[in-house]
């Protein structure tokens, strides 16, 4: 090599150095002023939002015409600070035991909206995707079961199930605790019923599953919730619908004017309500009828092994508790349409 | 109330409101600003970083005394990006599969460099209260098998450590995926191992465990499993204690000068390193012959389950993988050391 070219080289590597140099000044400077921004803006935002419930506090003695009028005003100021921009210099949300049992303390938390409607959305083509296969594997176990398997289901099959039940709901518990530490309204039973779904799965799989002689009978059990794992996909596949529905209208409404997020909620999904909600109901009785007669199998003694209890157990309180939060979740929804009919016909006085 | 405290009131709830949108708006701005800032920082870190390879690709040409020189001054450069705050600017590595079926598309990028450093601290001593756990469980659970259990375990307690062997190595496997994408320079095979530990325990859950007669005979694979566990306690807790010493080294130097973060990592814990290695390949030896023991027992036809099958090979192929990345990290310990003293004694002259 030239003299001049190897003079040329050691003075590039001298820029880059010193380039190197510069971009760690100008990153730690950003990093610092942004977060004294942000510490700021936090500051702001924790003192309007414990100013808010005071206020809010202060309304029941006021005139009632009045007090419904700041309420409504007070209302659309938290819907700013808790759906705008603002709300990623809320404090966080601690991490769940459950989060942190698996991930650790890492952040989980979206900085910003776009970001968190992202993962949303990938969490409802995540929950599509399953839905389908919630339909398929089980139907597929209960065909070849009376073509081929003669009214037997082999041990393996059946285990590899319960192993992809397992996984489903662990990563379903696991997103739906990231959405939650997102702001989403996620009602927390829906994550409570995914963890007694991930034990019901991982009890399933320490249970033996018997074959011949009896087959039919031993294994009634197991065909009683495959049954009920197919209904439970189309249910799922319903829900879906609904969920993205409902998202596409707060994506819309959001970009239109943020503050109308809320009032949107209900806006065009309501006839999707009224297919959804009988599936939803007949579901869970079926959830429960398998439960109970898991239990009775095991207090007739046909089967008494301590897994056919658990299971039991654990439908029965799963059918339980969905159907307490689906008839809260209609009551709440109702009760908020009552109440924007009434401002509504207010408005036209 | 009075005409004057309503009216007051009133007035304070239109503040709020006021407020409330002068805060969306400043917390808009700021996120704005924020994310062009982060932007052009982003376009110079990815320059620089290309214009350093190109030019550590040309040096080759160059007298070799020189080319050592400027090779020096490039990984000096590429260790200020790569290890100081830049670095939080330089694009994301991809979501391993792994993570991306548990978790979804949520970024776990610690964006500052402490915060990191926490990370790895959690994991650490998540790491060492499962270790203490590694020990006391399969311990317990054999001196009770001699104890109380007349030399036959019961099914329930050994499904429950499977259980838990299952969740923990989950949650490895997740905190590590994690760790990477925060700039860890974990091998990948450790990664892989865990999968596997995952696979194997998933399997052990299907496994019968099967009682008397011949109890003795029929549970020799579960008693050889358990002793191997505990072992791999002992193992973990003197790992951790060597890891975690490398990191408080890393980050006492980093503090000091982040640019030798690099040249500390075997600082003062050589010593350790001596009585670890003697006990990680006795290890990987006992985990080897447990394996083939299993697969032993499965093709001389005591127990021929598929599981005995798919747990020996899983072990023997976790033995080697183990042993050739103990071995491989151990070179590289050495040539660094080599290259070192050359340097040193260069300087010397």
């Amino acid at each position: 090599m030239e003299m001049q070219s190897i003079e040329k080289v050691e003075e590039e590597v001298e820029r880059v150095v010193e380039q190197a140099k510069e971009l760690q000044d100008s990153a730690s400077s950003l990093i610092n002023r942004t977060s004294s921004d942000e510490q700021s803006l936090r500051q702001r935002a924790l003192a309007l939002d414990s100013n808010i419930r005071r206020l809010r506090s202060s309304l029941h003695s006021l005139p009632s015409k009045l007090a419904d009028k700041l309420e409504d005003d007070l209302h659309r100021a938290t819907c700013l600070i808790y759906d705008g921009d603002a709300s990623s210099f809320l404090p966080n949300k601690a991490h769940g035991r459950f989060l942190r049992m698996f991930i650790g303390p890492i952040n989980v938390r979206a900085s910003h909206k776009d970001v968190q409607f992202k993962v949303k959305e990938e969490y409802n083509s995540y929950r599509d995707r399953t839905a389908l296969l919630f339909l398929l594997f089980p139907s597929t176990l209960l065909i070849l079961r009376s073509w081929i398997w003669d009214e037997c289901l082999p041990a393996f099959p059946v285990q590899l199930y319960q192993a992809w039940l397992l996984f489903l709901y662990t990563g379903l518990a696991l997103r739906e605790n990231i959405l939650r530490l997102n702001g989403s309204d996620i009602r927390p039973w829906w994550i409570y019923h995914h963890y007694c779904a991930m034990i019901m799965a991982l009890v399933s799989l320490t249970w033996e599953i018997k074959g011949q002689p009896n087959c039919a009978q031993k294994q009634r059990g197991v065909q009683l919730f495959l049954l009920w794992a197919m209904m439970q996909g189309v249910a799922m596949l319903l829900q879906n619908r609904y969920q993205r529905q409902r998202l596409y209208t707060r994506i819309a409404l959001g970009k239109a004017k943020r503050m109308d997020v809320v009032w949107g909620e209900t806006a065009g999904v309501d006839g999707q309500l009224w297919l959804l909600c009988p599936v939803l109901f007949i579901l869970q009785g079926f959830e429960a009828y398998v439960g109970l007669l898991l239990l009775k199998t095991a207090f007739v003694g046909v089967v008494s092994e301590w897994q056919v209890i658990t299971c039991g157990i654990l439908l029965v309180l799963m059918a339980v508790g969905n159907f307490t939060n689906t008839v809260q979740t209609l009551m709440v929804k109702s009760r908020f349409k009552a109440k924007m009919k009434r401002s509504k016909s207010k408005q036209e006085l």
